[in-house]
């Protein structure tokens, strides 16, 4: 039997984090009911699922459960979707636009929205409690401290707050690399290193070629959507575009011009490779995680 | 030896919680800087740590390791926290005053206010994988559901959403209980059934009595704040007096009148008290707790 294609691979793992999303998130009819849809709204229907398709890539590896992959890729999702719920609020980007919808204060109201994150994340923290992950109940709670920093004030939270500090200034390519390592690159970090410690199949060594592979992509990653931003129409990209410039933002495009951001995606994409070359075939998945992500739209 | 005074003990608890808060909650030179000063700011130096309070009493009914308890109470309290400074933002109640100081986001600003609360929630589940809490490691980890739920959508922020929901309403008492239930109850019985948790002296139906005991003290606690709310000055209170009524948020004042609100918290007090008489004089500390929470101001 021959592995899917990466195409029926991404769609059939986007489907199961859905589908495993619908059933964890409150139903509508249930109390509070305003607050339910609001925090649906937020999580179901969209995005690409970047995160939960790298802890499928790294369980794989590890010759872990995916219905155990299933429930870690989607705490990391909802950890993820409450942060662009909450950057979206006035008080920070102000974004009215995401995922091709009105942002969730937009669509509801300012204080929702905020009470919105604040139950994503618990929701996936409720979710790393409940079900089973790992075979040893000691390594969960492993990677219940994992993600908790990946997701604090030393990890995308902190990204935020340097992020907010930059507006206005110029930074330099390696300011610029310390606020994505935090802002967008811990939690792509944890997603994959997750997925890995549902299984036992990696050694600590093979767990450092993920993280340094989940590292590169997860600046890849930045680097991309600051390219994305300076030269896709809003249509396309689903969200405001433009909008980094406007506020007066530091990015890669703003700091070293798009034709060298570009070089420093595919640069990025290298390293992310080379990581995982010691895998060899098994990498495949991985490899063609990171093109998906590199490679999306130019 | 007898038991120290009330008043010890609780100082006592007081200092172990604000010693192991101090240490757990980044030091305001390691970057983000301004984040993590702000975390600092909304958490240390102030509150009465009814929370940990409460964990520490449960605690000594099971027999627990009074470090353990520290983490589990700390934990808690980060919770509380980071609500307190999500409910004074602007689009929340947007209150200016705090514990006797400005508000996280009036010191600060919103953006950094709406970080430090995101990033207390993260820390408070950190502190719960990476500390030994229980024996047993699966326990530990129905512990962190437990608070998880407890601080979320059907818990906490549900709470708050129901009490956004109700601005300008006239809520019967029922109606009100159950706003409460959610909104400050869940989060007090967290605190004492995970206080409890930490050792192994109880037993499933003395755990009952705890909890039945920490929601009647947590309604208690709510019918007293309205009280307060009310009748004290803002000077004693530490924040805003009068501010529900004058933003049209229905409490047990409105609802029954004080008279009738003080009669309430006292028929609150017999109920948590009646839930305890099991344990006869090992449960002096929680007797003495729910007087202290009662009886604080009238």
């Amino acid at each position: 039997m021959t592995a899917p294609d990466f195409q029926s691979w991404a769609a059939a793992g986007q489907q199961r984090i859905e589908a495993f999303l619908q059933r964890a998130l409150p139903q509508p009819d249930i109390a509070p009911q305003r607050l339910h849809a609001a925090m649906r709204y937020a999580v179901l229907g969209a995005g690409k699922r970047v995160r939960p398709l790298l802890a499928y890539a790294a369980g794989e590896l590890s010759q872990a459960d995916p219905e155990r992959v299933t429930v870690a890729g989607a705490a990391v999702e909802l950890i993820h979707a409450y942060s662009l719920v909450h950057d979206d609020l006035p008080c920070m980007d102000d974004d009215v636009l995401r995922r091709g919808k009105p942002t969730c204060h937009v669509e509801f109201d300012e204080a929702t929205a905020l009470l919105v994150g604040d139950a994503l994340q618990s929701l996936s923290f409720q979710l790393l409690g409940e079900y089973r992950l790992a075979d040893d109940a000691k390594m969960q709670l492993d990677m219940i401290k994992l993600l908790a920093i990946a997701a604090g004030s030393r990890g995308m939270a902190g990204g935020q707050a340097i992020d907010l500090a930059a507006v206005g200034k110029t930074l330099s390519v390696p300011e610029l690399e310390f606020m994505h390592i935090h802002k967008t690159g811990a939690l792509i970090r944890a997603a994959a290193v997750l997925g890995g410690r549902c299984g036992n199949g990696l050694s600590e060594a093979e767990f450092a070629h993920v993280d340094t592979f989940a590292k590169a992509v997860g600046l890849a990653f930045q680097v991309v959507d600051d390219v994305l931003d300076a030269e896709a129409p809003t249509a396309t990209l689903g969200k405001t575009a433009g909008k980094d410039a406007e506020q007066g933002k530091p990015t890669y495009v703003s700091a070293m011009g798009i034709t060298q951001a570009k070089a420093l995606a595919g640069e990025l994409r290298e390293q992310a490779l080379k990581a995982i070359a010691p895998f060899g075939a098994r990498g495949a998945r991985l490899a063609q995680l990171a093109d998906f992500i590199v490679l999306r739209q130019f």
